[in-house]
């Protein structure tokens, strides 16, 4: 009897052992840095198989970015994490952003349930305790903020990133968990609630002027990736407001088209400027998001707009190649239009047209030298329309491929045509998939 | 004590409950389909949060596709599960590729170790047994194919899907196990080994040909994700023997470009048909491979080419939208430029010279009318250089973006300069970035 006592005993051992390994695999903070790898004090560009960062320091050795390791010193916070904020997410975690602290665990304490915390060996629960006084004293680094108020579904399998074990968790904590998991080295900060309510709003502004790399401190990016037109203006006012440069990515509902957009509060047209984005007119019907008649999505328009994105982000932020302040995807043609946009002087944002009064003033506090460049780069000036599309493909381009294209050299692929050309002369800049005008691309961007 | 016993009783059953759940939530095939959810028969477009396929069945009443259940019926190879590769299967495993399958387990019984397959209950053993006896009735459905021979490393973490936990495990059938839990209504077949050996290569040609949705049909598609020359000859040289249609995807060792391609043996130029393909000129020396000098790599790159190289096996497959037969991506200046490439008349590979003939024979077979809408599609003409490069670019443009660009107009964002230009005629045509040369272009392709 004694001996069938110790042998149980060792079973419910050997089981608890087994039963903490599983979970070390899966779960968040319970030991070993997430079940995955240790955590990682210095970015090394050292060749071995066990470091996670040769990749990207090899991008310097290509002359490609002059200084990788400076992605550990920014914040950068996602609004909505779907089908393209989950990605951009991934994306950012495995590039390493955010820099390593400590006091992980003790911050992400608020996320656990009791249930979770009680899992925690003593000695672990001792730490987080220390932790969280180290945790006040120095204040809170947050450097991946993800707000989001949704839950996982399993309708949202169709896309990247969440697993079927997931549905029914809310889907920042759920992304949390993974990203955690993913890379050690990276903080996240998450808020499950809509950013669109006057409380939440107060906070959503609190987190984006105080939650950067210092408490204290803005964050150095807001990446939009909601599915909705209400939530882009919320983000919109928020950054007006703040000065606080964001970029803004869709996709659309019949899953075929996307586009990201950079967002500099009185130098591009922020999210107010163009008439069409609030005046909804000329809808296809049969587009039209009704009850019961969901959007399609796909894995790949998605995960194209969220690369897209990053990489956006990457060149902003590192300080390479040419940062897009537009760019589109038709899936369909596989075209990729690019386009600027000037602040429209006329804009209902307020705060948009205050900032456009202190861009002016920096712009001509700048040497000459330096304002000639600035006027390359980026577009500021009025003009008649208060606002205006400029696109990369020329008039002969847009002539060239409009409707049936008989007379091109045999054996020429069409990479896009144009079906219809536009009267209008706004129009006839638009460089969107099948000619839409502004006002119906806008519409449609409004129930995205 | 009698108490004792049972209380421990209890306990051990408790817990072996509790690892049962656990594993059930990681690993593949253990009671639960993955322990994600159930499988399921039939796509439904029922718009209801349950439902994993309502996204892509809305793509039917968006006027996208006209029948996407039809995706169930298709079997992919995909070689190469790394940074492009995976996420190529994870994207094709979302939109629900494959067939409901009733015999999952016993299919994958070879894949398991036999201490994975003693965890099993016994009535699970029972069913994996009875299975086994109807799969070899029927013959196996294998729908997803994998082909990979490497192990998953910390230094893959910088790119999308394989996660720290998986370090060491083989890339496919770390793979398997992440993508079955993600979907269970897909099948995998996976390959661990390098197919470049003359005993594997008699093996990948045999799955090729007979892996398909019926065995002993072919697969209706090879997709190359591989990192290096040799494995992409090694594919050509299977598909041109098979006339297998296939597509090519590759990235830039400096990581910030990358480019489709589709090849259908005959129709389109093989990966042997341009000579700069196999000869080396004029790499640039920084960005060689040299031992000790790993290629750098970026999740957002490898998510933008897995994208569109999905995106352009969807449309194939479903018949949508517009085939791409290249498709580039120069990350830096966010250009995308499309081409095709005629077959080359005197392809050093004698099974594409043989696949030429009979693609010709076919189109000489055609009514009038279909040969006119199939020289508009594709070009098989032979001309002095025996292949040609088409850009979509027109001179009139390439003349425009070359170099600096001083008289556009104000506000316009160049997408892209190409720097130098070429007095050479073909290297003219060239649309890569950077102003290299379509010989500098292959010749880094032989070493990604």
């Amino acid at each position: 009897m004694a001996e069938s006592v110790e042998r149980l005993q060792q079973r419910v051992q050997e089981l608890e052992r087994e039963l903490a390994q599983e979970r070390s695999r899966r779960m968040p903070g319970s030991g070993d840095g997430g079940g995955g790898r240790a955590r990682i004090e210095k970015m090394s560009p050292e060749v071995v198989d066990s470091n996670p960062y040769s990749r990207l320091m090899a991008l310097k050795r290509m002359g490609i970015v002059s200084d990788y390791e400076k992605i550990r010193t920014f914040a950068v916070a996602i609004v909505g994490v779907g089908g393209v904020g989950s990605v951009t997410a991934e994306m950012l975690t495995r590039c390493g952003i955010g820099k390593v602290k400590t006091f992980l665990f003790a911050y992400h304490i608020g996320n656990y349930s009791l249930l979770e915390y009680i899992r925690f060996t003593k000695a672990e629960q001792k730490l987080l305790i220390a932790d969280l006084s180290t945790l006040t004293d120095q204040g809170a680094w947050s450097i991946l903020l993800l707000f989001d108020y949704d839950k996982v579904e399993l309708a949202n399998m169709n896309r990247l990133f969440f697993q079927p074990h997931q549905a029914g968790l809310s889907k920042v904590q759920a992304a949390e968990h993974t990203l955690r998991n993913i890379n050690p080295d990276v903080l996240f900060e998450v808020h499950n609630y809509n950013i669109t309510t006057v409380e939440n709003f107060q906070h959503f502004m609190d987190r984006i002027s105080n939650g950067g790399l210092e408490e204290g401190k803005p964050v150095d990016l807001v990446l939009s990736c909601v599915d909705n037109f209400e939530a882009r203006m919320t983000i919109n006012t928020a950054c007006n407001e703040l000065g606080q440069t964001w970029m803004e990515s869709g996709v659309s509902e019949n899953a075929v088209s996307g586009h990201i957009q950079l967002i500099i509060p009185g130098e591009s047209a922020c999210f107010a400027c163009a008439p069409p984005l609030v005046v909804a007119a000329n809808i296809d019907e049969n587009t039209l998001k009704r009850e019961g008649v969901c959007a399609a999505s796909l894995p790949t328009t998605m995960g194209v707009v969220a690369g897209i994105l990053v990489q956006n982000v990457l060149k902003f932020l590192l300080n390479f190649g040419t940062v897009s302040f537009y760019l589109g995807y038709n899936a369909m043609q596989d075209f990729f239009p690019t386009m600027s946009m000037k602040p429209n002087p006329q804009c209902d944002d307020r705060n948009c047209r205050k900032q456009q009064e202190e861009y002016k003033k920096k712009v001509a506090a700048l040497p000459k030298q330096e304002v000639i460049q600035e006027e390359e780069e980026i577009i500021h000036e009025d003009n008649e329309w208060g606002i205006e599309l400029v696109s990369e493909v020329s008039e002969e381009e847009l002539k060239n491929s409009s409707g049936p294209v008989p007379d091109l050299p045999e054996g020429i692929t069409v990479a896009y045509t144009i079906p219809k050309k536009q009267e209008d002369s706004v129009s006839e800049l638009t460089v969107e998939d099948s000619g839409e005008s502004l006002e119906d691309l806008m519409a449609k961007m409004k129930n995205m």
